[in-house]
């Protein structure tokens, strides 16, 4: 399994890192890049993560035996549009993106009936410094990858997909695009939404600088990810929405379990809800490979 | 600044993390110590965490020239209770509790007209394991502490707590009682009661195993505090549960804009809510000791 060449298009962190992490494994021998800012692919030439500069997402899919998607979500019909004359059944199509339904959606649309050239692809990996300065070969070590194919996914270009991410070093897990979007939903989105909504809260206050002077630890960690990059997860949380917000209802439920047994002061019902969250929490353990 | 002996009440991770930070900074010549579970008590002993063991809180306290006590906050008036008969105006008082406004009226009608002696202080410390065979003498080393005297608190109590707990590394804050807990609702309590609601709306549902065996490190952080003791977040919820109550609207606000915004794929405005907590949180740095 050896590709002539990659057509990146996005050379951020995501796809800069699979573009370095390819050549590291020897599996491609040249890499054609473009991002929608020209100083992000030049940026991305500098750094060897591409070795050429397209001017188009048209034109980095050009005789490219694979390419990678791995702009914002929103973006992503736009692009399968403009690369789709260049597209062949050979073509070996791949996201990065965090939702799958919507890039299943723009799939369909905007490769049409090419659409079984595209393997949509979620590597649960990121670093808390986006860009191509940041990018690194080893990202996707460790980490899991799933696939969503659809029914009209080419069974050969989903073998292949799962055979590059595994010698990346990646755990590949295969479920729907609807499933990945509840579970992602549940365990990613809602939990990025509540950091956003648990820093607008205390910064909303008028003493909100004196309590984050305060602030420790536990807070430190439940709000890491509120940081994230904003443009992005306004994509992730609107494509994602119907998901998201069935999960918010559910976080809201619970809540409100929480709040009854404060306000009538029930020991027994609060430490039974703080058991069961402990409990789980404590056995829990991040997949990862050995 | 040194003393006699230090009574123990409650030999956990806190207590006993104290009585270690005190000996190794040379600031004690014994330690007697006291906790509810003998079992715990021996093992402090075993440990060199304490020097002999108390079978009261009353004998721990008898002798001492500093009292701290390390007990859930809910034990916290019937340990000044029992402890009444020992204390003078000499003695030296402290508690760790996580609230404050409780402990300090636990402390009026345990100790009365003693209650002069009493330095309340909340150190902004902790370790994923519980107990003393985890106690550290560094615990405490760059940590805040918060001390929270009222009018009746003796100036000179409070100037040697301040001391004490600068000398064993921390940075002293001082506050009222009611400051205190209206910032740690904030940023400790709160996210506490968010990180269990959250691993109980993932547990809850059907597919709730499938999801978190995807879950990767934004979860894991945004989680980790779910996994605390029970007993003591039951404790701190419900004796903070005023202020930890009127932030958690505060969060269902701040939630219900979010939840307007995907609704109404209101992009503009949800990039705007996110980039507010985007920007505050990257601009958010932990206090700590230089």
């Amino acid at each position: 399994m050896m590709f002539e060449q990659l057509g990146l298009i996005g050379c951020g962190l995501m796809g800069g890192s699979f573009a370095l992490a390819l050549k590291k494994a020897g599996l491609v021998k040249r890499v054609v890049g473009y991002s929608k800012s020209p100083a992000t692919t030049e940026r991305a030439r500098q750094l060897g993560v591409i070795d050429a500069q397209a001017p188009s997402a048209l034109l980095a899919a050009a005789g490219a035996d694979i390419v990678l998607i791995a702009v914002p979500v929103a973006s992503s019909e736009a692009t399968f549009q403009s690369i789709r004359p260049m597209v062949t059944v050979q073509t070996l199509i791949m996201d990065v993106g965090s939702t799958k339904n919507d890039v299943v959606q723009a799939a369909r649309r905007g490769l049409q009936d090419m659409v079984s050239s595209f393997v949509p692809a979620h590597p649960i990996a990121g670093k808390e410094l986006a860009g191509v300065d940041n990018a690194d070969a080893d990202l996707y070590r460790g980490c899991q990858v799933i696939l969503t194919p659809t029914e009209v996914t080419r069974a050969d270009h989903l073998q292949r997909a799962a055979e590059i991410w595994r010698a990346l070093g990646s755990r590949v897990v295969q479920m729907t695009p609807q499933a990945h979007d509840t579970t992602f939903a549940a365990v990613s989105h809602l939990p990025h939404l509540l950091s956003f909504a648990q820093m607008n809260a205390v910064c909303g206050q008028s003493d909100g600088e004196n309590f984050l002077a305060l602030a420790g630890p536990g807070f430190r960690d439940a709000t890491r990810i509120a940081a994230s990059d904003p443009s992005v997860w306004r994509d992730i949380l609107l494509s994602n929405r119907t998901e998201v917000l069935a999960q918010c209802q559910l976080l809201r439920d619970q809540l409100q379990m929480f709040e009854v047994a404060m306000q009538s002061a029930d020991q027994a019902a609060l430490q039974a809800l703080i058991t069961q969250a402990s409990n789980a929490r404590a056995q829990w353990r991040m997949s990862a490979i050995a």
